[in-house]
C-alpha cells in the first residue's frame, strides 16, 4: 500500500472564481476578486420587500416560518426582491408566495436598516385582495390575528413587532414619512 | 510536429463556478447554479443611493460625471449601497466621495424603482454642513446651481431630473410620502 498523500485528505483550498480580498485599482475598499481573470463580484445589500396585511375585520396577516432562521415563529409575508420587478411587486409576490394572498398594497409603511448582515427591509401597508389564503412551502401555517391575539412572544424577528406597531401609530393617516429603525434602549443611568 | 488538437484552438467553456441556469430544488425561478458543488448565486436588485443636496443659499449640488455611462452629464452624488452602511450613510458616503461634501440628512425624498436593470434608487433631501467641495474620482467637476442654471439639458439620469422636481413639490414640508417614479406618458389621443 502506497503512502498516503497528505493533501488527499484535506479539503482542496478554493480554486475557481472570485476568493481573493483585495483592493481593486482605482477602488478604495477590499473586493472579492478572481485572480485568474481580475472579475470583480460585488458584494451589497440586499432587499427584503413584505407587508403588513390586514382584512376588512382589521385582522393581521401572520405566516409561521417552516424554514430557518426562526423556524416555527411568525412573521410577515416578506422575502428577498428578485430581479425585474418593483418593490410593490416583489411585496405583493411574496403575500402570494408565503400566504397564498391577494393584495392591495396602499402606502409605504416603514423602513428598516439591517447593517449587520447588510439588509433593508421596505414593509408596505396592504389588504387583502381576495378570501384565500394558503400557506406556501416556506410557512407552516398562515392566519388571521385581532391585535389583542397576535402572538407576540413567537414572532419571528424585531422588525415584525416595529412595522406592526408602527402600522398602529398610522391607522388612518395617509401622506406620512416612513418608519426607521426605533432608537436603541438608553442603558441604564 | 504532431497534429493539433482542435479543442486547443477554442476558447474553452466557462467551466467554473456558478454557471448553470435551472430551477433548483424547491424554487419556482431559474437560478445561477455550479453544477460541481450546487451552490446557488443568487441575483438580486441592488440599492442606490443618494441625496438632493443644496446650500444655505438654496444652490443645487451637481457632480459631472467622469465614468460611463453618460460621462461629461450631470448628476446627484450617488452610487451603490455598500455592505454593512445604513442608506443614510450610503448616501452620505457618496457625497463625499463624488463632491467632497459633508451633508446633513433632512428626509427620505423619493424612492424609485427601475425594474429593468434591477435597481431601487432611495434618493434623501440634505443640506451641505461644510463649505468644502472637491470632485472625487468619478466626478469631472463638481459646482452649485441656482434653480435656473441648473444643465436640464445635460442631466445624466431621468432620475436627477425626477428628484430635482421632487425637491421643489416638498420644499418646506416635512413628514411626506417618498415619491416615486412619475406615471409614464400618455401615448397621444
Amino acid at each position: 500500500m502506497p503512502p498516503v498523500d497528505p493533501a488527499a485528505l484535506s479539503p482542496p483550498p478554493p480554486s475557481i472564481g472570485p476568493r481573493v480580498r483585495t483592493v481593486p485599482p482605482g477602488e478604495d475598499r477590499e473586493r472579492l476578486v478572481c485572480p485568474d481573470c481580475s472579475y470583480i463580484a460585488y458584494e451589497n445589500p440586499k432587499i427584503v420587500v413584505g407587508a403588513v396585511v390586514t382584512d376588512n375585520l382589521g385582522r393581521f396577516l401572520l405566516c409561521r416560518r417552516a424554514i430557518p432562521p426562526r423556524r416555527g415563529f411568525w412573521t410577515l409575508p416578506a422575502g428577498y426582491m428578485e430581479l425585474n420587478e418593483t418593490t410593490e411587486q416583489g411585496a405583493a409576490r411574496e403575500a402570494m408566495e408565503e400566504a397564498g394572498a391577494h393584495i392591495a398594497i396602499d402606502a409605504l409603511l416603514a423602513i428598516y436598516n439591517i447593517p449587520r448582515i447588510s439588509q433593508v427591509q421596505m414593509i408596505y401597508r396592504a389588504t387583502l385582495a381576495g378570501p384565500t389564503l394558503a400557506a406556501g412551502t416556506e410557512s407552516l401555517e398562515v392566519a388571521l390575528f385581532d391585535w389583542k391575539d397576535i402572538p407576540w412572544d413567537e414572532l419571528a424577528f424585531p422588525s415584525v413587532v416595529w412595522a406592526l406597531h408602527e402600522w398602529r401609530t398610522r391607522a388612518g393617516q395617509t401622506g406620512f414619512a416612513p418608519g426607521t429603525n426605533p432608537p436603541p434602549p438608553v442603558e441604564g443611568l
